[in-house]
């Protein structure tokens, strides 16, 4: 999944370049081509499937040139992930009706691959023996409010780290998060999932029926020029939903493997802060020359081979690229999304 | 004069490209180009003699086409304002023995343009009727304690803002500068100063002797190849002085006009803060399309169309060009160059 359009990481995420497509960390590839190399160590590429806006194609195509142009799926109106993941679920159906598949957001960062790895692979196990949907679970290591938590209920046995599902919730409040996180029994949700293509169709069609009819045609309109004339008629008339809530929230087959990936969304300033490495004064500086005087727990970011002098600042975003600099407090982050608004209103979308 | 090389401006002002060399306000102009401008409202451009190191020659004749190469003299070695008023002196009594001439800072600023004619209009009828030194002294409305200051003697006479020089005293300690501007008997030493050529080297060749017998040679050795010849030889081995403390605060025939002139010498970021347009937080921004939110007495100035934002800062310089970013206090500016010596030896003279 790299439809995804976010703000809150500018001047490096734009509009027209969202922060999967950007190279994040100055390694030479962007998050999108870091999380397909992830996948290609367990999956053959020409089994990697794609779901993007169409107004990303172009940008997906030259950032992984080795992905079918078949496999590209180009949404063509935003309808969050639930349309996306059933969309999909048909598309690999309709090739192989047995076939199971991971669900992967295309736009965060997993430090312990070989822990993935072995999480997939004792995943798709897991969803391979049975009519079961499954998402990874990380250990909740503090009351993060942005992030969605997977409640676990009774274990499947005792020793797997497999639990079931007993709820979803999005976005807790400070207090309750802290619940949350004292409680032990919530994990938080890497949105992730596994699952065989027809146990997705089954939950759409138990859970979501209307949604689900209107992608229950014949596998021949999941190829070539007749998917993308079904898909342009069909997508723009259903509800928008993420998946999480559609199915996994309310079917009774769903299920969580905790799993300790290092994993980071990257949603905030903050996140990239947490997962980065820092000197002494809790200082993350990335793809620039700097020089910080008397200066903590900063996140420093510029494009290129700039030389950054800071002097004085103490939890700030420091990110400078081409035509914007941003200079904020961390805690402030949440207002990126307003200070993006009113550039645009002032000095115009180029620079959003 | 515009062969100064100061680092305080870093990141605008480079090793290889002084302040006056700047366009500092995004006018178009440099500041030489803008006090050239200032000077040829007075005195043909055929009589402007520019003084510079050997270094910016190329650069001085780019952004003054219309001087002759023979009035730009080129000094082989730093040795501060008195050989160069000294070399001047000499290279404009070869052409004209009674010239007077004003010998100007090309990096300052001046507001109160027609103040500045009045104030040379008048200072030239001074100093041609009679051997005298006369320096342009500005009220000093604060305690700066970067500035030179001119006690003023006993005046002229009652109505013309001129009096003698009682002595120069340059960068006072605050107590000191306090007690200066508190008298009222000192003016800021703006460093321009006007006097005939045979005055300046009469009064070189009573209280520098040393230095004026080595420049005190036949005419023909200030023209052409000779010219270049000889200063490339005598030059080097002259000392390093500043002209005021050669002969002005010694010279018992030495005079200072006050003048209102809207006077900076640009020598800080804070001295640029205090003399441009603010807004009603006090934030002063140059050259960027700027959003400041929640800031207060800020300077922030940038190179090109640079959308800047800038948030929760007090007193603060961002200053943003191509290879480099600044983000330090105005009251840190004293240290830029230690900052600047810093960057030079972590990653290399061009960022300097």
């Amino acid at each position: 999944m790299c439809g995804g359009a976010g703000t809150r990481f500018w001047p490096f995420s734009r509009e027209s370049r969202p922060k999967q497509f950007i190279d994040f960390f100055g390694t030479g590839q962007t998050l999108l081509q870091m999380t397909a190399d992830r996948v290609r160590r367990l999956v053959p590429e020409e089994n990697v499937i794609l779901i993007t806006n169409e107004q990303y194609a172009e940008t997906v195509r030259e950032q992984l040139p080795g992905i079918s142009p078949e496999h590209i799926l180009l949404e063509p109106a935003r309808r969050d992930t639930a349309p996306a993941v059933l969309w999909a679920a048909h598309h690999i159906a309709a090739r192989n009706p047995e076939a199971s598949f991971v669900t992967l957001p295309s736009d965060h960062v997993i430090l312990r691959e070989t822990d993935f790895q072995e999480a997939l692979r004792r995943g798709f196990e897991f969803v391979e023996k049975a009519d079961r949907l499954l998402a990874l679970g990380l250990p909740a290591s503090y009351p993060n409010t942005s992030y969605s938590y997977i409640q676990k209920g009774d274990p499947v046995d005792q020793n797997s780290h497999l639990s079931y599902i007993k709820t979803i919730a999005e976005k807790p409040g400070k207090e309750m998060a802290e619940i949350f996180v004292r409680s032990g029994e919530f994990l938080w949700n890497a949105g992730i999932y596994l699952w065989k293509a027809k146990s997705v169709i089954s939950a759409f069609n138990k859970d979501v029926p209307e949604m689900a009819s209107r992608f229950d045609v014949s596998p021949d309109l999941y190829r070539g020029d007749a998917e993308m004339g079904f898909i342009a008629d069909v997508y723009p008339k259903t509800s928008s939903l993420p998946v999480e809530y559609a199915i996994l929230d309310r079917a009774a087959n769903s299920y969580v493997l905790e799993a300790n990936l290092g994993w980071s969304d990257l949603s905030t300033w903050n996140a990239l802060h947490a997962i980065s490495p820092k000197n002494k004064e809790g200082n993350v500086t990335q793809n620039c020359r700097s020089l910080l005087y008397d200066c903590q727990h900063c996140i420093v970011a510029a494009e290129g081979k700039k030389v950054v002098v800071v002097s004085g600042l103490k939890d700030y975003i420091v990110a400078d690229t081409d035509n914007a600099l941003l200079i904020c407090p961390i805690e402030a982050e949440q207002r990126i999304r307003n200070i993006v608004n009113d550039i645009r209103e002032r000095f115009g979308p180029e620079f959003t």
